[in-house]
């Protein structure tokens, strides 16, 4: 197995990112292409021992940043580490992509370059969720902001496939955001969808409500692409907040100092569950070649874990998986 | 001035909204009627010393609650406490309304009863939302989750309003919720909402993402029903699983409760901030006279508190305020 790896996404580039994909190569037993500008990259890969013949360097002089317009860059910066390796990809050089750039820029690059699953309507950004319960897998997290009922369902066949295969959860639970846990509640939209969803071969488990999430209620986490990156940010945005609320308490006074010091064992337990680089990545859903997304502030590890999950992605079939399911619902809508 | 309470709605009725409406009358110099069934009422009354003559008892038999669907509640229960009160409110009984009870059928009862003011198209329920720098508005909360962007146009402004005459925040900064902040992001809503408020006669700060409503970046936040209701419910749901995760470590071992006993001032200063009791309601907003929502599990202290609310939603003439700001609005429209 070859995995395709962009060199210059994220705040960390490149050094973190080949640190990580070098034991990656180690650890999963893998080969690897890094794209990139190839004398910033080699003067990298010159700091580790590593069996050399298993990473090759694909040269690539631009990069995408987040300050560029996706649809635009993809069209315009064709030397970009992004482009070269979604290329890459497309051709047949490896068997998987991975970039902790511009996801935007990514998502756009997947779209007009791999290209769509037939019968897929909308490819989904996807994010790993913490929950209190483990991790779950919101789809869609940001790319389809107006969506029509059908796109929702085929997110929730796509996360699905994921969460078991990739994940390793038996049979997923997959929840539909709604206001409410009856059928009948939400939008229409989200009515629309339930009817959907109800009748396909996966464990659907209705409406789930916000306040549930961070139970883990569901292991598949479906909702436009509007309404899932709301349920991302602000989850984010609370842990954030009550975290900085608790470090100020704990930083009161002298008996606050010395509490803290003592529950430092249990601090960070928390700090490593909610810890997003355990996981490093999530996959983009619907593309006809498996690639993830790693987190813009990856480190040499969330790099390596993300490459795992692209192994994972690769390794189980998930396109095939999908292609699948996907023609066998076609089919049944047809008869 | 004289207020309006559903002696049987919410969770601890009547004893709680009786003693919660005694000291209410008692601290803000009001009179008071009670609707509900008079001898449980009197009962509960006679607990308490306080001058008679300012609260009277209104019968009513029957209660809706939880389980009845709102809007067949308000046109069956006709003796119910939420109707009669209502429609003590729309013959001039009183000059608002609170009620703990059932949130969809206040709601729909306010429509049918009280009913909306000319010009606005939906009325919508509000929440106080609890941020690090203090109280914000939350409007729509889940009344009307097909939404227009006019619709949010007038959230907006009837926000802007009560934040600025009630929660005296003055210019108050109002936010749409939206998954990016630039002009431009969003959903076709979101996008078409934008174009209307930047041209308001309001402090529109333009997208708020969701990951900045917990600190507070805008006092109004505005949303359709089915994303404000999700952020609702996730902000809520984040709090109790973080701080249960935080308990849990608290009471792991000795050395963590001899720490969770240093902390006790902190931890009880966190958990006064996000009390929602110390609010005690919210208002409906865009009905023709005013109604404050209680939270179902509403003690005396935050019964108190909601008619707090609503002694200055009425004192602040919200309501002319509103009709006068949406007539200048169909004006310039027009103009």
């Amino acid at each position: 197995m070859k995995i395709i790896i962009d060199g210059m996404g994220g705040d960390n580039a490149p050094s973190e990112i080949v640190k990580g994909c070098v034991d990656a190569v180690i650890e999963y037993d893998i080969d690897a292409i890094i794209v990139g500008k190839e004398q910033l990259i080699k003067q990298e890969l010159s700091k580790y021992k590593y069996p050399s013949s298993r990473i090759q360097i694909l040269n690539a002089d631009d990069i995408i940043t987040n300050d560029d317009d996706p649809a635009i860059a993809i069209r315009r910066k064709k030397n970009s580490s992004l482009v070269v390796g979604l290329n890459a990809l497309k051709n047949g050089l490896g068997d998987g992509f991975i970039s902790a750039g511009s996801t935007g820029a990514l998502l756009a690059g997947g779209l007009f370059i791999v290209k769509r699953i037939p019968g897929i309507d909308r490819a989904a950004l996807t994010s790993v969720y913490p929950t209190t319960k483990g991790m779950s897998l919101l789809v869609d997290a940001g790319a389809n902001v107006d969506c029509k009922p059908e796109y929702l369902k085929q997110f929730a066949i796509m996360g699905s496939i994921y969460v078991e295969n990739v994940l390793g959860k038996k049979n997923p639970r997959v929840g539909l955001v709604n206001i409410g846990t009856e059928e009948g509640k939400g939008n229409s939209l989200a009515k629309e969808a339930y009817n959907l969803l109800k009748n396909e071969n996966i464990n659907f488990i209705g409406n789930v409500e916000a306040r549930d999430l961070p139970t883990g209620e569901a292991d598949v986490i479906v909702a436009d692409g509007f309404v899932g990156n709301v349920v991302l940010k602000l989850t984010e945005g609370m842990a954030i907040s009550i975290f900085s609320i608790l470090k100020e308490s704990l930083l009161e006074n002298t008996k606050s100092k010395f509490a803290a010091m003592l529950l430092k064992p249990q601090l960070s337990e928390i700090k490593k569950k909610m810890d997003y680089r355990e996981y490093g990545g999530a996959p983009l859903l619907g593309t006809k070649l498996p690639i993830v997304k790693a987190h813009g502030s990856s480190d040499a590890y969330a790099i390596k874990n993300g490459i795992k999950q692209l192994v994972q992605f690769i390794k189980n079939d998930i396109i095939q998986t999908i292609e699948k399911n996907i023609n066998e619902d076609l089919r049944n809508q047809e008869g």
